[in-house]
């Protein structure tokens, strides 16, 4: 395949950069990528990452003929796309798999909002939105422990790459929250994704 | 075409919601959906939501053999495959209308999180946050307002509905903004989008 100079803006713990290098490791273009540390927060923009991407967000991935790509979901279809079409199925299931992708990354969405709002000072919080956050952190969970038989039957797509990344994240920064004794169909689920190659080569590592 | 019964979980303020409903009527097929009005707020779920969408978020689209599609970007690519394909271009021209759908979304999703910190009582908001939700949304501006000239050139999509509908929303709840002043290339541009019998057909009324 015809590959152009890409560079990654990437941090070690985004969970929206990680489905991107997971998705990379299964394509086979992961060595083709050249990642750049780029710390993003939502009370600071990133003054040298706005002309790539005003929004101040990771992923964005620059080509060497000067296009610029994001959000992950744009990036992972234009992987997909150089490595010849793997993790997007034809229509009509397609689009299941992108409602799987979106529940994965509302999931993520969802949990930042509750992780910016968990960790202020507790004068500063507003109580029912953690108490919202959670409520929803529930629902996701019981529809994916539903889900789960579907998605052990369903070849490996961008839905599981978004669902497996959340539970990663949920993981990595709610521990306290002990998902899987609830959830042992969806937590059989991810123990199955968290030994693929893919995930285990973007663990996040501590500096 | 061969449409199935649609329900869309709908209200007539969410700029997410609109961007379906634009492409709905830009794809003429707005009078095969049956609107239903339903509330989500940040700060409490919809119980009678999250049975087809745990994230409690609109829209979401229900059709009539019991699957559900979310997000906004999902639907939107379902309706356009119904249609025949009109508002996604074919690749490599795909992926700039995805980017540009997510920068208006990216907008979208910044604007959101501005209002809820801007609405606060002072004492529980993050001054921190409304100067960074500030910067961004200068940022984002000032990059429509260089692409402007390309905006105009290229046949409608995806992304223009985004942007559009991200700058009327900035009309609608940021009107002290005043964000034209400075931008007139893309306030002529999104002039042309207002007029649009799509964008027309979508405007919030109060109740």
């Amino acid at each position: 395949m015809n590959v152009p100079a890409m560079k990654l803006h990437w941090s070690p713990r985004s969970p929206f950069v990680r489905k991107v290098m997971v998705a990379a490791h299964e394509l086979g273009l992961a060595e083709q990528i050249r990642t750049v540390r780029t710390v993003v927060r939502m009370g600071k923009p990133n003054e040298e990452l706005l002309p790539d991407n005003p929004l101040s967000k990771i992923p964005t991935l620059a080509l060497d003929n000067g296009q610029v790509l994001f959000d992950s979901l744009t990036i992972i279809e234009y992987l997909d796309d150089l490595a010849g079409g793997k993790l997007f199925p034809p229509k009509p299931a397609r689009f299941e798999a992108l409602t799987r992708h979106a529940l994965g990354t509302g999931l993520l969405d969802l949990l930042i909002l509750f992780r910016n709002e968990r960790d202020k000072p507790v004068e500063r919080q507003t109580a029912e939105w953690l108490d919202s956050f959670a409520a929803k952190t529930r629902a996701v969970l019981d529809r994916l422990e539903r889900e789960a038989p579907s998605l052990s039957a369903t070849p490996f797509d961008i839905g599981h790459i978004a669902i497996g990344c959340a539970l990663s994240y949920l993981d990595f920064r709610f521990a306290d929250m002990h998902w899987r004794a609830d959830h042992p169909a969806i937590a059989a689920w991810h123990a199955g994704f968290s030994a693929r190659p893919s995930v285990r080569a973007t663990e996040a590592v501590d500096d």
